[in-house]
């Protein structure tokens, strides 16, 4: 009934049959880490995550390498993916110039990162809100224009750490104005960790009213409060079929006080497992894939389960 | 909307109103502690769990001190308890011995510990499944004729590390076994942390189907695999109103190979809080009380919210 390491699986009523795990490890992950993990490190990263049957695997960003120094190394390390077919190669970008530089190494998926609420656009883009979307608008349009799929972040849609809860409409509004855009999905981001799984069941209502289908949406939780699990699991329940995850719990909020990130991978796999929701992971690969990282940055995994299941105390 | 350190009011469809939580900190977490904390300490973590909003503090063993030396002095302790009024201080009892001392000190609630699985059973009580019953049954009558309320846990409902996947049909026998005997209340116990949302369901539904009501059931979830709070949610769609947790996520079960323990306390105010499920606890005031704890003990909680909330990085 019940493999060694994995649950026992006893599906529940009106869930998705099947998942799309939407893994953020090394780009999400690593772009918090203090130092940079080295290119060869990051490119194994990611064939690792893809042979343990993650199909979508961010793989780094296209940023001003000042800004984010942990991920400068995104031209070395693109060309070293060439050869995963099958698993879609996600990059961020934060303007047309990270467009440009991420085009011209073949990227095929790009990622912009939006925020919901004023305080975040200035600390994190040093842009009002309505500045970084008119950035944005022709970043996406010229993607879409050579056929690029484009994924539109939404950080801070519960609540912020300066303006504290965040209003439905200002991220209905951010939302809607990202699919005008001509993005293919959203990402609804938790950032710092306060959503409770009425809230989130709250903000998928508001804007499927507002015309934004659930089959666009994604979210994006942090489990500095514990939260990530049951509010994805509240999601799951709307009909939510994308859910964003780092392997092993890498990463984190660098505006968040707590140092807890992502959701982990292997937690969200382990619920899914066991609910009989397809993913096509195989979590003993993947636990030995975080296990391996967490050797490489030498600390420990914060996920429960990779700890459960790693042969030895981390 | 939302006030610093609590999250946003949002509630969600048919969950209950008011849920009670049953802490098992100073029982269920001191137990699997290395060391004995001293009984000052104990009576002192008690009293600020009363004085943060708890109703159901869960405060000692009655057991043989070889067995248990953390909960050696059970004798010395309750009488500390004397002036917490309104609060109800349940005691575990393993045997006839046990019951006659608790019902000296005057313990007014009791609580056995049944197990789902021979193995368990075998481990934990050295006994089979039956012959434990047959040894609680008189206990269990005992306490009723003296008017005192009594809680039946029931280990190992979804999982055993020997037996792997727990059948359902075991976990109801030992249930109606315990109703039978005249236990008030059931404890459901996910001992290694195993379960998903979707078996929960299953049993609690098996439960009902088979003449045991949900008002009688509460959830006993561990944190092993992050599973804990997710279940907790499916199991309040169910209906039930009675949740375990362990303030500062204090303990876990010494035969279960991960040191992560009981759901925290505060992880799970955190939900019913966002929820507008009331449950009459200050969440300030209890994570207060898991740092000071942390202290005592000289490390620091795995609890998310503890850690998000406390003044500076445990």
């Amino acid at each position: 009934m019940s493999a060694p390491g994995l649950p026992m699986v006893v599906p529940a009523q009106d869930l998705p049959e099947r998942v799309r795990i939407h893994e953020v490890g090394p780009r999400d992950g690593l772009q918090n880490e203090k130092s940079a993990v080295p290119t060869e490190v990051k490119a194994e990263f990611i064939h690792r995550l893809a042979d343990a049957g993650l199909t979508t695997v961010e793989a780094t960003s296209f940023v001003r390498p000042e800004w984010v120094p942990q991920l400068a190394d995104a031209e070395q390390l693109f060309p070293l993916l060439g050869d995963l077919r099958g698993v879609a190669l996600p990059v961020l970008v934060p303007n047309r110039r990270g467009l440009d530089r991420a085009l011209a190494l073949g990227a095929r998926r790009i990622a912009v990162f939006a925020s919901a609420t004023e305080s975040f656009a200035k600390a994190n883009l040093n842009r009002t809100l309505d500045e970084s979307l008119a950035v944005f608008e022709p970043v996406v349009r010229h993607a879409k224009d050579e056929g690029v799929h484009v994924r539109g972040y939404v950080s801070m849609c519960f609540g912020d750490p300066w303006e504290g809860a965040v209003p439905l409409h200002q991220v209905v509004r951010v939302c809607r104005a990202l699919m005008a855009m001509g993005c293919d999905e959203l990402s609804l981001g938790d950032t710092i960790g306060v959503a409770t799984p009425g809230h989130v069941l709250e903000l998928l209502a508001a804007l499927n009213e507002e015309g934004v289908p659930t089959n666009v949406l994604g979210v994006h939780f942090h489990d500095t409060y514990g939260q990530a699990l049951a509010n994805t699991y509240a999601a799951l329940e709307h009909g939510v079929t994308t859910v964003d995850a780092s392997a092993g719990g890498l990463g984190g909020c660098p505006y968040a006080k707590s140092a807890t990130g992502n959701l982990a991978t292997e937690d969200l796999v382990w619920m899914l497992q066991g609910l009989g929701i397809e993913t096509g992971v195989d979590l003993g690969r993947l636990t030995a894939t975080s296990v391996w990282l967490a050797e490489q940055l030498g600390r420990s995994s914060p996920s429960r389960t990779v700890r459960a299941l790693s042969p030895k105390d981390q």
